[in-house]
């Protein structure tokens, strides 16, 4: 088994030789644009990862590696022309850079893209990749729309938010590892136990994504810390202490939630109060630690040799250890 | 063989059964909107009867031509978006009943809904299907990207606008025949034969549309007559009349395609009388006749019988005829 960088390497290197210099120039240069911002390559890591768990090289993944990373990139134009994003990965937006209609148009033609990667695997194989990816993007989809809904209900429920990351993050992971057991030919039973893996696994790293955007330090946290709670963003944290907190500590909340003040240090500072006092800060780390524990647990049933689990749970531990 | 009003009820039949009633709604109930404002099912028509030219029950093809008119929707949802249109079949169109950011994902969540129609097929046949599908997809995104680029140039040769209209609407013609064949497992040979049966009637059709909307009866033809002309479109008729007309006619021509007046009546019959004085019209009507013609050659060495033959000649022959 190889280090995470290994395998960042050979996503790196793989994808400067994918051609996509290519005619009409409007519609590849955004797309060609989005994926050299890089970022971690997380999600086809887990899936030359996962391959090698299940004992074959990393290579034969390598396209289904590229199809999830490609949707991935297809999924943040999107989500940032909704979001009216400025900045992804400290550059320009796609549709800042050029303009609405060109993300509109470059986003739909690397979901195709995605889609043909799978081409090169033989039929049996492609179909299941196809079906696994199918159902996962429609899940994102699904995932972003109840995300954009939240945004104006004052009612959202613990299930219901965590039905949202699920199917907006984790899914996404899940579906990564998944599709290296996949091309790997392993068991279903294996198939399935590390689809779980990876879907308990992304619940609690975006729980922890909401932990850190608060409680994380502003040396090591890439991101402006508090900016959820700058933004309103009702998250694990918000909802937790919503419930947690006695009835005047929720109408101050509600009324935190409510404004926008041009200096936000004093809001951040109570907001953060209250989610410590309310025993909500607690309650996420809680919730956190249960789905890393869950996505532990799969790997007792998996079929594979203790040192393999090793190397999961090693990862695992490494991403729920991060600062960053 | 059956009527094409046939197949279009079994289509229609088939649509209303598709369970799209799904959570979340804001999701699925603008995809149910597209899908319920009809129009003539055209593509999925001849899917269905494509697969019985080659022998097999139409019913084999129906989750092919969903496929097919989900996708076809898909691109109309973003294409109005992108053109900034306020209806769509007389109704008011996606973007406008919700908003931009619904229409986006929305037709996001019917590409990925059109390759799953496929999932219904052996593996085999699911592969063939898809790789089909994606490339004709990527072409169709292409081929929009041209026509937006074309809007800001003035130097669009004719056979430039022949790739574009070939991409934006003829390969789905071509596909949408060839996945007929291709459920009816005919040789390579008949497959690719309907596809550029498909394809040559493709362009023929587009080029029609292109000539009556500046020539079609008012009585007869759907939309506004002259709404190319009124929107400076660089349509066939207008590229040949350009590449024709004596250096002071096209000055004429050139300037009538910078002007927005009020009322366009005379623009309109000034520009119509420049398309037929320069010959433009006749070289269009040439060409729609060429087209035709091509798609009629493959049918020369199609392995299937004569009166099959006179069925795809028949339908070939009455697109070519219609007014509307």
């Amino acid at each position: 088994m190889q280090s995470i960088s290994y395998y960042q390497g050979i996503i790196s290197s793989h994808f400067e030789t994918l051609s996509l210099q290519k005619e009409p120039k409007n519609l590849y240069e955004p797309i060609e644009y989005i994926l050299s911002l890089g970022g971690k390559r997380l999600r086809p890591v887990l899936t030359l990862l996962t391959s090698e768990i299940f004992d074959v090289e990393c290579k034969k993944a390598l396209d289904a590696a590229t199809a999830v990373e490609v949707f991935h990139n297809f999924s943040l134009i999107h989500d940032d022309i909704m979001d009216d994003a400025p900045l992804r990965r400290g550059n320009e937006t796609v549709h800042e850079k050029w303009n609405i209609n060109t993300g509109i148009l470059s986003g739909d033609a690397m979901l195709i893209l995605a889609y043909q990667f799978f081409e090169n695997y033989e039929p049996k194989t492609f179909r299941e990749l196809a079906k696994l990816f199918s159902k996962t993007a429609l899940e994102v989809c699904e995932g972003q729309q109840y995300d954009v809904d939240f945004e104006t209900r004052d009612d959202v429920s613990i299930p219901e938010y965590l039905k949202m990351i699920e199917y907006k993050t984790a899914v996404l992971v899940g579906a990564a590892m998944k599709m290296g057991a996949i091309v790997a030919e392993t068991s279903e039973e294996n198939k399935n136990l590390i689809y779980d893996f990876g879907l308990n696994l992304g619940i609690a790293f975006q729980l922890q994504d909401d932990y850190l955007d608060a409680f994380g330090n502003p040396e090591t946290f890439g991101k402006q810390v508090g900016g959820d709670i700058i933004e309103n963003k009702k998250t694990y944290l918000y909802l937790k202490a919503i419930e947690f907190a006695k009835p005047e500590v929720k109408e101050q909340l509600l009324h935190l939630f409510s404004i926008q003040p041009n200096d936000n240090t004093d809001k951040i500072a109570s907001v953060k109060e209250i989610f410590n006092q309310t025993g909500a800060s607690e309650a996420t780390q809680k919730a956190i630690q249960d789905y890393t524990f869950k996505a532990f647990e799969t790997l007792e049933e998996m079929q594979i040799s203790a040192d393999k689990k090793t190397v999961l749970k090693a990862f695992g531990e490494k991403l729920m250890n991060r600062n960053v």
